[in-house]
């Protein structure tokens, strides 16, 4: 089965073609812009799920305080559009960012997280070069394992240091807590606050972060403002995580049915070069078929989705255009240099995806 | 530690960043198509892997028949470039792609693959626009379930067809054989051959792919030529399969430590976004560390490569830059809009990987 517009969009652009709904991305943004406002604290959107300043526009507009950013070349394409409050959420290091930065500071208030004395050493370059103090949050860990420190002795230490460092300022803490981790978040928090407090200083910027933790917004006494991303599109993960439904999912893949070589089996034309291999944390399959839910997409070629028609009762047949709904919307809309944009059944024009491929 | 190499990257590009080693390159197009040449079976390398037409150059260069594309946007940005004898290894659908097709066959000698009705229904179209018959080989499948007629009965049903539509002419079949499926292969051509030679026809082409089938080049009877891909760079994937060693990767990618937020674990700053999430077909972790084997890259986050050092006894420290084996090169190329060119110690140059992004 293929709907009209899928058939519109096949004979237009071809297939696979990554394709946002605008009715609902708008509305995406409306609904988490309301969220933050009802829990009280700020909306900082993190832009590396779409990529685009016409987009991250329009959430500014919506009420967003400012963005977020993981790498400086996305900061730099959204500077560049006039977006003047970054967070780079990522401990930067090396002379050749600390120029890009300083350049940067120029454009746009810059604020970047850090969790590392090392890290903290190199930033001053940037503030000298820049004329004026770099903002600093120090990234604190709570259960999930990646950056940030452990404890909330290190994130008192590094705060002092920071605030001892020319050419750099502590500017708050930065959380990323997992589901059920705000408990242990609130702790933290409050053993640092108290901590840094001992010193004289006090955070201006307490972040939290995530679009799944958008069920938990404002549950951090203390908090400033939030992070979340994937929100603006949605996808497998975020209904998993039941903070979406497929109706709030904006952006899908249109993809053809391109092999049929058994009853069981069939090709899509997007495989891993288009949908990833992101297993999205466990999913069935690398990919909802809105058209074929019981089918699975089971593994990948590079541009062959291979298809388990095994569950099926009806089964796509060679040429049908098919709509998927990544597992992963963030790395997907990474592949693309653009987006088609629709509103319900209609066309409305193609969006650059412009910073995509700042590999830094 | 940080080799002198990694650091002058670092300073001057940044990382991540994706490196080639020239030097390795050149030779590992030399080795593959002197087995070529020894094996009695033309070279069509499969760009896919490389996407850049200065290496598919160097390939005709030395040798290689023609070139082998997984898609029209790949093959208008070689054609362009002056390759001039392209088969594209996939069922191609749709108008759009059709009128592509067409323009494509007044630059090169174009040769596509089909393994359905449907498929073949559509390609008079572009023979019709073009003015002249379009090559198609037959696709069959030995194992590997993708795309490609299960049954000798299929190919030569379909082998029948193509030779009897107009604007289409049948060039013969196409296999890609699994490593331990070429008796099967060997089964299937026969059988095929002697069903097309009943109807009058004889294939000009009989192709085999992969660079894991190196091992196997020639071994079919029959066969005219062969599609290897990933030997220009090699990766995990094809140490893992006996055909290239470590010292036969020609592509790092250079990372920076970020956090050791704790003695068992760091971040790299390369994460899903860079190394992609592909599991190269169940290797342990996601790319081998040179400077730290025992490391394992253990998941990732878009941006964050999690690091679990446990077995390490040399651990890194944050700011070091490391190199980074990638699981299957393929998808990481397919990251990038451009690659820095080394020869041994030496910053040579950047590559843009032009065939980057033409999704379909």
């Amino acid at each position: 089965m293929t709907t009209s517009l899928a058939a519109k969009i096949a004979r237009e652009y071809g297939t696979p073609a990554v394709v946002i709904d605008m009715d609902r991305v708008e509305r995406n943004i409306q609904r988490i812009q309301s969220a933050c406002n009802a829990a009280g604290v700020a909306n900082r959107p993190h832009i590396k799920t779409h990529k685009s300043p016409e987009l991250a526009k329009l959430q500014v507009a919506a009420g967003a305080k400012g963005i977020t950013c993981q790498k400086i070349g996305e900061a730099e394409i959204m500077a560049e559009a006039g977006i003047d409050d970054i967070l780079i959420s990522y401990n930067l290091i090396g002379e050749e960012k600390m120029a890009r930065l300083a350049a940067l500071m120029g454009k746009a208030e810059m604020t970047v997280a850090a969790d590392n004395p090392t890290v903290i050493a190199g930033l001053p370059a940037a503030g000298a070069a820049a004329g004026r103090d770099l903002g600093v949050v120090i990234e604190c860990d709570t259960g999930r394992k990646r950056a940030g420190v452990e404890t909330p002795a290190e994130a008192v230490a590094l705060a002092k240091l920071v605030a001892d460092t020319p050419g750099i300022a502590f500017k708050g803490f930065m959380f990323y807590p997992t589901e059920d981790g705000w408990a242990e978040a609130q702790r933290f928090h409050d053993e640092a606050l108290a901590g840094v407090r001992s010193h004289g200083l006090e955070p201006a910027i307490v972040s939290t972060g995530g679009s799944p933790n958008m069920k938990n917004v404002g549950k951090l006494k203390g908090a400033t403002e939030h992070r979340p991303g994937t929100y603006i599109y949605n996808d497998r993960m975020q209904v998993a995580a039941g903070v979406a439904s497929l109706d709030d999912c904006a952006l899908t893949v249109y993809s053809t049915v391109v092999s049929r070589a058994a009853a069981d089996r069939g090709i899509l034309d997007a495989g891993s070069k288009t949908l990833t291999s992101d297993p999205g944390g466990g999913l069935d399959g690398f990919g909802l078929i809105l058209e074929h839910p019981e089918a699975r997409i089971a593994r990948f070629a590079e541009e062959h989705g291979m298809l388990d028609l095994a569950r099926c009762n009806e089964r796509p047949k060679v040429g049908d255009v098919v709509r998927v709904v990544p597992n992963h919307v963030c790395v997907v809309v990474n592949m693309v240099d653009e987006v088609v944009m629709v509103r319900g059944e209609e066309i409305v024009g193609i969006l650059p995806v412009v910073a995509r491929g700042k590999l830094r």
